[in-house]
């Protein structure tokens, strides 16, 4: 048994494991799943994010929307319970458990132009890229990709109104799990950004788990 | 002189007038402008938000993107200064003055469903019917309409963390100031909720101006 393999059970799904991939540092993965499962991030070696966007997968017009998610949670900040809805208010998953409950879900995603003009540097790996690559089978382009819900991301706004990105508190075997309320596409980029505290500056490998539930 | 012409000219636009409206209670308008224009909402009676995205003029897949403007601009809460970019992060207006700073940028908007869901009211006038009705001569259906910004709206987040929507404190003649950094393709909804206090229960007027500053 690899470590990974090690660090993917510490919190055993509680149910049956349908597929499981390790993404590594800085790359992404586009999948479906079945209405029921549940979709499960493992931060492999801590202080990782993933970003997450996803479509009903017998209509891709029909997209995930933050917006309506925050309005319809009544929250800014979301937790266990709350639903992740799509442009047209239906249900598309429900955050269902985690060993560290933050998250990120505002929308922005670390872009080409976002490194540039943050950080100076052209070329970088990014989020946005990555989706586009992932979603590209699927007909997506880099400028039509949904804002992102981003677990274990850790984002702080100080007294005077400033908004920070802070390292993430999430450790080695933390999970947060997504149960899918609709059949989905699914796109998760392993977040590659290395140049502020998103990734704790090391972009590292991120478990994903598809499960069916055993509690029904 | 009407008592609307009086509301508008309660704060004198700082410059040369180009053009002028004043949105019915509910309904909504498209517009382009130049880049260097200053777009002002007039809130005509008070306690009224109007919802704005806008486009590229030159090339209508480059949109408002919140998510992007957000963490650019390192805020939640924007202010005088802070600039609303592009999917791409390009400026496309800057907040240049108001005298009612209160406003809105997480994104979502009212719709048909989120009324039916909330309220449970069907086949409601909404914000994201009004945009897809006036950019529908520029080819974007209901779906494809990006979150939007909303100047005066109030919404505040309670020490439990449930984020409530209040009613505005923008009063008759309140104005807010937003200055083209492109060429633009612009729509508002003029806000048609009357079934929350995001419009003081309340649809009214909504003026609109377009002026060329003569500060240069």
């Amino acid at each position: 048994m690899s470590s990974y393999d090690q660090v993917m059970q510490k919190h055993p799904a509680p149910g049956n494991v349908v597929k499981e991939w390790v993404i590594p540092a800085k790359e992404y993965l586009a999948f479906t799943m079945r209405r029921g499962q549940v979709l499960r991030f493992v931060d492999i070696e801590g202080q990782q994010v993933p970003d997450l966007v996803c479509f009903n997968e017998t209509d891709l017009s029909e997209q995930l929307n933050l917006g309506n998610s925050l309005l319809l949670n009544k929250r800014r900040e979301l937790r266990k319970g709350d639903i992740l809805y799509s442009v047209i208010c239906n249900p598309m998953m429900t955050i269902v458990g985690y060993s560290n409950g933050e998250s990120y879900s505002y929308g922005p995603m670390c872009s080409e132009e976002l490194n540039r003009i943050r950080y100076g540097v052209p070329a970088t790996r990014n989020c946005r890229d990555n989706f586009a690559k992932a979603l590209a089978p699927w007909g997506f382009t880099y400028r039509q990709i949904p804002n992102a819900f981003v677990p274990f991301m850790r984002v702080v706004v100080e007294p005077d109104g400033t908004m920070e990105i802070k390292e993430p508190t999430s450790q080695a075997g933390d999970y947060y799990d997504l149960r899918a309320e609709m059949d989905l596409l699914v796109a998760v980029s392993n977040c590659p950004q290395e140049r502020n505290p998103c990734n704790a500056f090391k972009p590292t490998p991120m478990g994903v788990i598809i499960y069916e539930s055993s509690g029904g």
